[in-house]
């Protein structure tokens, strides 16, 4: 029957079914009694419908369904090609795997003109950063070269999005040494923090590789939207404040983060010892990046300004320094950077240190924090071009690049959002532009870390606060101020936590107000009374829609929560009890006395309900019994209806079990409509 | 406009007046054109007022409102009442704060006769059990006395039930010794345990009272029912397990209350030194005990008889020692009990103390465990008698109760199970019976407590062991198996939790899986496909009613959870994104190939979205358009399409948007229907 009327194209709508009919109707002479009687047969079969649907499926069977979602499209894709042979098997396992293999057949030299473009201005905005954010890392310069070299080459192959750029980026290296120096010292051994820092990113790296193998990729959405807007803004404002470090000079800076601890360790440092030269230069060259980057914007053509003025920094600030030899007045310098590739650390890999247990805890958090970051970049690049991103197939590609990283002195590298802008806005076409900025950080390594050894230190500290405005999103924290209060109570949670706190107790507020919220709005109680649209049979909630009619005999009430449950069960209760009974005292004031007959309970939001909930349904019940008015219930769901019979309150009900709050009216008034 | 229509009663529903009219309509002889347009014309209005309902309350209004709602209830009694005279306004504030001035002018004689009847049997179930679970909260026994006298007598002038049976309750006894031995041992400095339960006792009341007073009894509610069943099963044989020490006459019994820590401590104990007579002389009348219960359950009549057994058992055993002179040979005795009324304990109570903070802390939590008991006792009982309990009235009576205890040697009482229901089939009618027991127990207290002196220690294990199947309900735990797994599991979490790690784990067990469940039910993400009910304009998902019929062209889903959120609304997308694709793949393998031109998101389970959610609809619509489908809106609520509007949203969607999925369906296929 059912693929019967399908056919029918298109189905029209019984209304007008009704009106097309009407004048037949009336030619064969229906009486009007008639029509009442199929319409209550009509009622009584859609009353049935209601009471047996077929069994919704059960927690086993959804566990098991679920279970098998998550794991099974991995294997479905080898199954799917078992048809094929073996040598096109494996082919398509690699294209599954590489996606580099699919695209690579298609690139032009037009698209490589355009990459090698926007690969050389990614390296020119790279290398400072990679420095300066190694620095922020507390680990030596060349750690930030060697991460902006293997990590790029590996997601190139393995990545699915074409604008990431991948290197180190500033909340993940600010989260590694806020959470690694609290395990180990690195001023007092920094060759045993770095081997901690490797360590870290291996685990990095696993936990995300297995995130995707796992799909686990939801773990990605629990961090909300508003809690990583303000978490962002606040790490921005506390990296910046690392950067007094070096842009004063100091040199007992204290280990914490907050902006309290660092503000007062600034104050005592420059009491005790100020040299103007470090905070002239780098505030001159912050000006200068921070103009280009107005120009830039300004201008579209000059894009490359913007990307290009940290390096232009780096070296007129390297020259200036070399010339004067200001080294010798006080301006603090790099000095001797590592040079040549990045060398094997396997064998630097700790597993059998007494911390591995909280080095594995910090590696889930910075695992989770880097993806969120990277996800977050190429989802919003992807939306822009208009084609999709595979969260699971990011998740292994990323784990894979630090699991290599790990093993190749590099630390987490995820996508950077000011370079993955910078790459953008550059024309890139594919991941091909990553490789371009490896291999020229490649020849950097190789050839000119022996130039960076006048280059202030200073002018690190002026390249990364001039990468943290793209960080803090006015923009979108007015918007989520505008849109949702609470979602914004999320985001200055995040913010104030970061930046009164630490980075960790940031990101669990971020986490926590993000979940309370969730419980907040989910078992909120409330109730509203529903009233008739004119000229339908719509029943709506009379305050949204103020032109609704109510049904004096009749009381409508829709719970607005999605479960009614033992937090809200309760208050829904003696709301509905108000209701009923204070309707009635008002009435009694008003034009005689005129209580409620029927409290009618619209239950279409209620996707779930448990046993604390049905029991004060059973309560309810017996309440409006006690006070002369009858309950009925209209669109249950089909866990609702299921465990309503499960419960042996449908037979308590009796018949009142309707499918739309309209037929429950109708068949309230039902006997007065016959009796016109 | 609103209020003349609600003067027609009953107001008939537009399907009938379409079909009384229709006949009217073709005498008229308005072409169907006509009509179309009217359709039409009444489809854009409804639009308008799906796009602009009046502003929603916002937060700050909510939260005002919600505070306004739970302080002023207090105040407003008291306002309402400034019409009387002086006199009339103290006489019913004072109605208001002691129910008993109400009740009390109706009282008569044969109320009295039951009253005194279901005292006096309570007294006898509540002096062996008051000792017994003195023992079990590590205090002397006459302390079980003294909190049987002050608090009932409070109760019975402040409290709204009439059944519930104050005094010591096991759960709360166990809860009190397991938590402050931690932080003071009972053994090695008795009296300064008894300070800080007595400090406990005060801090309890005080949260109880409070709580009451700024009407948080929704805090009660926090524990969902499934958990407490759990959690009482678990606590029963917990409490069980610790009488084996009375039971075996062990000297070195575990501190720790999980089961097994008490089994092995039992096992060593028991085979380092065993004396069969204690435990003879325990099983004994036990099994006396429970042979009386299950006579008393046979016969109705015989009620008394399971009430009074225990005291004949305490009696028998007493006198049997006594007279064998018993305790000579390894029988424990009670020994000395502190005769004599209640002494003042105000200056016992230690505020100075350095545990101080964690003492207030299980206060907190013994009030909630303590209020969660009674309220779920005394409302049960209510409902059959078909009364209303006031949740926040019976918490400040709970409140000033335990702190008046604290003051006069009394530890935190409560509403038991046990003795409540003995007190309900003992007929009582009003709180009189309470009075009754308190005056028995001082009578006890001033003349007969020496007679207790050889009481073996064994019985009082008895009387705990034989109260304890009441706490088990295993048909409730069937019941909830049976509705709801979610629930079940909360109810195993707890039960696990007591038993095998410790009371506070089991209740943090019992809090975290009800709020998680909470958060697992409202953001599951799902969706799903609705279909027209034949005969009638209503649709529903397809998968709950078979019946229905799928509109080819027109893809219809809905969401099924309540509130779209950052955890919630990727998946959502996907899962639509899938819908849409997916049938597609379908449709070109069948009878041709046959898209979908429009999807039409049904929200009318939604009640509310957050800022992650919009981006997820907006991404969401862009791919749908790329994919050459349109999306619509229907049925927007209050705060959904609120937000939607301030994010700009509706502007993109253009005229998408509808009243009822009907509309949209009509809408979309209307061109065909004219054509027609």
């Amino acid at each position: 029957m059912s693929s019967e009327r399908e056919q029918e194209n298109p189905p029209s709508s019984p209304k007008h079914f009704n009106q097309t009919m009407a004048p037949l109707a009336i030619e064969s002479a229906t009486s009007a009694q008639e029509m009442l009687d199929l319409e209550k047969n009509g009622h009584a079969e859609r009353a049935q419908w209601v009471l047996n649907p077929p069994e919704p499926p059960s927690l086993w069977r959804e566990l098991k369904d679920c279970m098998r979602e998550t794991l099974l499209p991995q294997c479905s894709n080898f199954l799917s090609s078992r048809n094929q042979t073996g040598f096109k098997t494996v082919i398509s396992v690699l294209q599954a795997m590489f996606p580099i293999l699919t695209w690579s057949r298609n690139y032009k030299a037009t698209k490589f003109k355009n990459d090698v473009l926007a690969g050389l201005t990614l390296a020119s905005l790279c290398i400072p950063q990679g420095i300066g954010y190694a620095t922020l890392a507390k680990l030596d310069p060349q750690y930030g070269l060697y991460t902006s070299v293997i990590p790029p080459l590996i997601y190139a192959v393995m990545g699915t999005s074409r604008e990431i750029a991948i290197g180190p980026v500033a909340v993940v290296s600010l989260l590694l040494s806020s959470m690694i120096q609290k395990v180990q010292d690195p001023e007092s051994n920094p060759a045993a923090y770095r081997n901690l820092v490797l360590t870290t990113t291996f685990f990095a790296g696993i936990f995300q590789a297995s995130f995707g193998l796992f799909r686990l990729g939801f773990l990605v959405d629990f961090l909300s939207h508003a809690a990583i807007v303000g978490f962002m803004a606040g790490a921005a404002i506390v990296i910046g404040l690392q950067q007094l470090k070096g842009l004063l000079a100091i040199t007992h800076f204290t280990n914490k983060t907050d902006v309290i601890s660092v503000l007062k360790s600034t104050w005592i440092s420059v009491h005790h010892y100020w040299n103007p030269h470090n905070f002239i230069l780098g505030c001159s060259f912050l000006i200068f990046i921070l103009s280009a980057r107005f120009v830039g914007k300004r201008n579209k053509k000059l894009f490359w300004l913007p990307a290009i003025a940290p390096l232009v920094s780096v070296v007129l600030s390297t020259l200036i320094v070399f010339l004067t030899r200001a080294d010798n007045h006080g301006v603090k310098i790099i000095k001797h950077i590592h040079g040549g590739l990045n060398p094997s650390s396997v064998h630097l890999l700790e597993f059998n240190n007494p911390h591995i247990g909280q080095v594995a805890k910090i590696g889930v958090i910075v695992a989770i924090v880097a993806l969120t970051e990277a996800i977050a970049v190429g989802r919003s690049f992807a939306s822009v071009k208009g084609y999709h991103i595979d969260g699971n197939k990011e998740m292994i590609a990323m784990g894979i690049m630090n699991i290599a990283g790990s093993f190749s002195s590099c630390y987490v590298a995820t996508g950077s959002f000011s370079r993955s802008a910078v790459n953008f806005s550059a024309g890139c076409e594919t991941a091909v532009s990553n490789i371009v900025m490896a291999i020229t950080v490649i020849i950097c390594l190789e050839f000119f870390t022996k130039l960076l050894y006048f280059t202030p230190v200073a002018i690190l500290a002026s390249v990364i606060i001039s990468a943290l405005p793209g960080l803090i999103d006015l923009n979108e924290i007015y918007n989520i101020w505008k849109v949702d209060k609470l979602d914004f109570l999320a985001c200055i949670g995040a913010f104030f936590g970061v930046l009164f706190a630490s980075v960790e107790i940031g990101l669990l507020a971020a986490v926590t107000i993000s979940f309370v919220k969730i419980i907040i709005v989910s078992i909120r109680p409330g109730t509203e009374i529903l009233g008739r649209l004119p000229g339908t049979d719509t029943f709506c909630d009379v305050d949204q829609y103020p032109m609704a009619i109510k049904t004096p005999p009749v009381l409508i009430i829709r719970i607005k929560s999605g479960f009614l449950c033992f937090a809200n069960a309760n208050f829904v209760k003696e709301n509905i009890m108000k209701w009923a009974t204070e309707g009635e005292a008002k009435d009694t004031k008003g034009i005689g006395k005129r209580t409620f007959q029927l409290v009618i309970l619209d239950m279409s939001n209620l996707t779930n309900i448990d046993i604390a909930g049905i029991a004060c349904l059973e309560e309810l019940r017996k309440n409006l019994v006690s006070n002369g008015m009858e309950l009925a219930i209209t669109n249950p769901r089909w866990q609702v209806i299921h465990k309503l019979k499960l419960a042996n309150f449908v037979g308590k009900l009796g018949e009142k079990i309707y499918l739309s709050v309209g037929e429950a009216v109708d068949a309230c008034l039902n006997p007065k409509i016959a009796a016109i």
